[in-house]
């Protein structure tokens, strides 16, 4: 594995302590160059089930780790403590958001055989964007990434079926290309976008409105883009019902230890 | 989906019809341009531990597609049937190989809901390597591919643990960079060497008597270089002894419909 350099390390350990004592913000611009992730957590008769519905939709269910059931400890981040190291959770019973906290520690009581999966995340590419120059929209006005449902089905697995989330983000006309090329490097990681402009070709009616995160703002001479997000399981949790579920609130990210380097295609 | 051309389609349909009439050959160079896949299927209570070995160790096992429990009609290759349409199978007890047959129908007999993964098979970048005209050795010769147990273990996941296995083709000391660079383009189907040179290293003490398939003739100036393969699996039901699985036999692969180029990065 290629190693980060301590000053990176110092800020993702400086993030997971301050959210572990509850701070609560996005994590995109957060330790740049290092990895962040998604996460799901489901008791462990669910595991196989969002397993094969990562492998049935890798864009955008793209696993990093899979921890053993009952395991808090991400090999990503040493040290590290799933249960509070992420800013924000979600907490879902039978498809309900049942609640938003800033500690899960609770979901690990009720159920211990909890089976954690870190999944990509599109914040792991954007340091990549901005080094060429790319503005990144969300990051300049201080705000969280809008992500949107679409009328896209994922492929479904055992039990979860549901529809492609995606984040967008704006880019001049003249830099869509490199956007394209330069995000496509990283395939663990989402890769190149799913889809360029034409919102209503993915069902999206209104890009003011975004169903997660903030509401953009496309300057003149700038195209949609759209990446397949991590927030996708979410969407399958809606759907699909299953008693318990534990995931990161979206935008609110598990900020690890790990390179983005290491994801190069 | 880059779709085939009908002439690679026809070829592929000739192949998986010869071996569903008892016709037994290794596959490497079958159907030139589509992409080939190991086969393991295990019971029910097994796939999740299959799964996640696959998650972990990605290079050696790399998932192209998860059937439904008893399901034996891949999306991969319509109208084909895995009991029949691959040159030869093995059957495992225990971690015991039981037998290998040409028709693996009594399997699902047996176990009617077996899980069927299909994994990259190394046979993919081949066609990339000859057009480049890197020689093919085993090809030449018409042998199958040489393969070796290493000692290097792969990462654990629930019941199965083991050692990798590796694919070996003597490359000219010239084309070895061109060999990463070709392969590296295909990270789903193995993508780039693990090893170059040093057999030693991956703990194999004689290139001579590989564990699978036929042994290699290495020229002056060649190098062996060493990728993953899609017969690790088959070292961690040895090592794991599920009471039963069902595996292609080494270099005998299922033949699919889908070109190559799909699995381009």
């Amino acid at each position: 594995m290629i190693p980060p350099d301590p000053r990176q390390l110092e800020q993702a350990r400086a993030a997971r302590s301050s959210y572990r004592g509850g701070l609560v913000e996005p994590t995109s611009g957060v330790a740049p160059g290092l990895v962040q992730a998604n996460l799901i957590a489901v008791p462990a008769d669910w595991a196989y089930d969002v397993l094969l519905y990562a492998q049935r939709n890798p864009r955008a269910c793209p696993v990093l780790e899979v921890l053993d059931a009952g395991s808090v400890a991400s090999r990503m981040a040493p040290g590290s403590d799933l249960r509070t190291d992420l800013p924000a959770y979600r907490i879902w019973r039978d498809g309900e958001l049942a609640g938003e906290t800033a500690d899960a520690s609770s979901a690990w009581e009720e159920h211990p055989d909890l089976v954690s999966f870190l999944i990509g995340c599109s914040f792991t590419f954007e340091a990549g964007l901005a080094e060429a120059g790319i503005p990144i929209r969300h990051q300049e006005l201080g705000r969280n990434v809008p992500m949107y449902r679409t009328a896209r089905a994922c492929a479904p697995a055992g039990r979860l079926s549901g529809d492609l989330v995606v984040s967008m983000r704006p880019i001049p006309a003249g830099r869509v290309a490199d956007a394209v090329r330069i995000s496509g490097r990283y395939p663990a990681v989402h890769g190149a976008p799913v889809h360029v402009g034409d919102p209503a070709g993915l069902g999206i009616a209104d890009l003011g409105a975004p169903d997660f995160g903030d509401a953009p703002e496309i300057r003149d001479g700038e195209v949609p883009v759209f990446w397949a997000c991590g927030v996708t399981p979410q969407a399958a949790i809606v759907a699909s019902r299953p008693p318990f579920a534990l995931t990161h609130a979206p935008g609110h990210m598990f900020v690890t230890d790990v390179p983005d380097a290491n994801y190069l295609a």
